[in-house]
């Protein structure tokens, strides 16, 4: 099973979960031991905790590029290696880099972002599934990445409905010719992955989709009945069980709801069982979803 | 003299060229010496002697991240110590990652893509000039940025109109109350910016404009009449040095035409007095841009 989709949507069946764990580690918020060292230390240690406690119960975890990038390459260095840790739990993982550009710039992002790293000596990180993608360029910028992708049996998760509330001042303006500005994301979206499907019917090209925005869920479900939704924004950022729904095909599958603050920060900084906080954390996200899909 | 815009513009008037050379390094079009080991050694060496052989010629560089993202954490470590060099050298510095995120991920890219780095022993790395990013996610996701800039004398280039022809597809839409998406872009960042301006009354939040959409140009300027242009597609990509014009100010000040592969890849690989070409392609791009604001 080669195609990125197909691996997402079995990996969901298996742990009976379409649960993301967004993987967003903010030194402030870390248990109180993990504060008091080295930054990149800390984070590193805390992302192990998390991927540990949820691995066997949601089948996809999300990495905030931006809380590593933070720390320059060393917090680089560790990104990639947690993200082979994830790889090596089993999880799927999406790297959220929100990268955009054009050209030989774009294909340099794809292969930077999602290749496996060989480390010499036969020593190999394995890269992410997929990637987050930016929209604002067109299409001509998003090809490079869906060249490298399918090349790689990955996927994309591109930028169409964000879910802050100003993603509406470009996202949501009306057109001329009728709809919004998203409408015109969603329909370039849907026709670059159209010829890029898994065998059940989903494309590796997929849409980042709000849970705040419900509203333009099920209007853009319709518009892209072959991608991937990855629905933020549900938990900390207002968006319930009900907005979410809609953003599922009829089979149940072609949505991920992925939530980072709820199930990262569940604890009191100063417990030490921590990562008891965030299964269950994790569990009781899976059962809210569950309760929605019925 | 701490804004930005002061300091660029400055450093324009000390060289009298408004020219800014892209630092695009790609193993496949560097001089035959630099791919045959080490593909960072070899991007490294090819920055440095580009540094060394413009540095005289024009006030500012900019470097393009993903081809030193495209090598891991190595390619990320080389990038932030070429421009600490760059720095040295007396050059304007601009990041151009292209980053866009919301709330605390984008205080995070931007505090980790425009900082110093402390390395400890008391060694500092000094950080780029200014940043560009992307403007999709609209202005809640613009001011992590600006506030992180302001708070150090840096500057921020939004993504508002791309040289590329896929650009075309979600910037240009023609909107229900008038005008293009690109016009609500403009709107916005020009109002973002009206509070942060230098001396010269140039904002910290400037805007990129590709000189190959010359009929957009004239009408942005009129919008943004704070922001400065930073202006790719010259040369390569097709624009002319008559389609830059209308980019700048009326004071000749507001806009930077940046150069990448026509001033990188003047040589025949096999040259080993390659930075000669490249200072010359500098020279000859300077004089091609001052006959025509001449």
């Amino acid at each position: 099973m080669d195609h990125f989709a197909d691996r997402l949507f079995e990996a969901v069946k298996e742990k009976g979960s379409p649960v993301c764990v967004g993987i967003d580690p903010v030194l402030e918020r870390l248990p109180l031991s993990l504060q008091k060292g080295d930054a990149v230390d800390g984070i590193t240690q805390f992302t192990q905790g998390v991927l540990h406690a949820v691995a066997e119960h949601v089948p996809c975890v999300k990495f905030q590029s931006a809380c590593f990038e933070r720390y320059h390459w060393r917090g680089v260095e560790a990104y990639h290696r947690l993200i082979h840790e994830a790889k090596q739990l089993g999880l799927i993982v999406i790297a959220d880099a929100k990268r955009g550009d054009i050209g030989i710039s774009a294909a340099h992002y794809a292969a930077g972002c999602l290749s496996d790293i060989d480390l010499g000596d036969g020593e190999t990180l394995l890269g992410p599934d997929a990637l987050t993608i930016n929209s604002y360029l067109g299409g001509d910028s998003i090809e490079p990445f869906i060249e490298v992708a399918a090349s790689q049996g990955k996927g994309l998760f591109v930028l169409v409905r964000t879910s802050n509330p100003g993603g509406d001042q470009l996202q949501a303006l009306a057109l001329a010719e009728g709809g919004q500005v998203v409408d015109q994301v969603a329909g370039m979206v849907a026709k670059l992955g159209e010829s890029h499907l898994g065998e059940g019917g989903l494309s590796l090209l997929g849409s980042v989709v709000g849970a705040t925005k419900v509203a333009d869920a099920a209007r853009l479900r319709a518009m892209m009945p072959q991608q991937i939704f990855l629905v933020p924004g549900f938990g900390a950022q207002g968006g319930s069980a009900d907005d979410v729904k809609v953003c599922f095909c009829a089979d149940g599958t072609g949505a991920i709801i992925t939530a980072s603050r709820s199930v990262l920060y569940p604890f009191d900084p100063a417990d030490e069982n921590w990562t008891q906080a965030v299964a269950a954390a994790a569990l009781d996200l899976n059962q809210q979803i569950a309760t929605v899909l019925g």
